[in-house]
């Protein structure tokens, strides 16, 4: 019966379990999951067409194994020189970039690179509507934040993060819902459409 | 002497330099040189915002050496599921994509994946502009063809390709001028603002 679970490995698997669930990687992914699964149900609905741009690699090493398909064997990710999302609503170009934190708070803008913030304020001075998409994970929250608040409190607060207070007051809760459980496009709806 | 490059040596490398400026690939990256050199020239002078996208990679593992950056040890090409290039101009979401062939009399639409074509009509649906940018490079000549004129040639001809003679009729020839090498967004001018 040497192969049998214990009690004690079973627990271990359980830990690691709960580990796993825990970790910041698969935390970071819940929000994006929720995102993608709203752009899906956007895109059948035919009510916005959002799509997440791939992640940026460098290809150093390609194989070719006979009659088979390119096999990648060097790469390595790069900094990502625009924001995760783009896409259209309505005719209006949207641009933003989604993240989410365990700080209780206040959001730290190093999650943000700086030419993140520059692209988003290029959208916004070529007419598009640009955001972030914040989810404090402790209080089981998200904000919409335009980029035009953001780029005020910067440039009044000269801060390296926003508080968590200031953004529940200025931001614009999200709603969750079972088919859309990041339903960012009913605050859009509000801000670019007045809710028509 | 016996290192010392000798008249064959010195013919086979030049044969080979010419090899590879003449090959399929190098030809299939100058008009991606050109369309990203014209879309930087747009962006410093603020007359567009236009980025490619990254293509997207399938990674199967990654290695992780030593206080050393993520280094991908196995991965994938995927099959692109929207275009290569998307942004603003003057606030119309603009999306597109560029090809090339050596092809005198007509261009396969194999050279467009299906989902490309559907991704393009859905930027339509949507109230963005969506269009095609054609190297002909036996002519040296560019062409941009909105994706609107495309639907209907497929539509009422069920083709599986389009001849040089309709695209040189129909579309617009897109100048090349030395800072921008594929000015399409001079031809974007005239259908989209009317020359303004």
């Amino acid at each position: 019966m040497i192969n049998y679970p214990n009690g004690k490995k079973t627990k271990s698997k359980l830990h690691e379990l709960k580990k796993k669930v825990n970790n910041k990687s698969n935390l970071g992914q819940s929000l994006e999951n929720d995102v993608n699964a709203s752009n899906a149900y956007y895109l059948i609905n035919n009510l916005a067409l959002v799509h997440k741009k791939p992640t940026p690699i460098t290809v150093v090493n390609v194989d070719f194994p006979k009659r088979a398909a390119a096999k990648i064997t060097e790469a390595y990710y790069q900094l990502p020189s625009t924001t995760d999302y783009n896409g259209i609503v309505r005719g209006i170009p949207i641009d933003f970039e989604a993240k989410q934190t365990k700080n209780k708070t206040r959001l730290s803008l190093s999650l943000i690179h700086s030419h993140q913030l520059k692209h988003l304020k290029s959208v916004l001075n070529h007419g598009g509507y640009s955001f972030l998409i914040i989810r404090f994970v402790f209080h089981s929250e998200t904000y919409l934040l335009p980029y035009q608040l953001i780029h005020e409190y910067i440039s009044d607060n000269d801060k390296k993060s926003i508080p968590y207070t200031w953004i529940r007051e200025n931001g614009y809760l999200i709603p969750e819902k079972l088919l859309i459980p990041c339903d960012y496009l009913s605050v859009l709806n509000l801000l670019l459409f007045k809710g028509a």
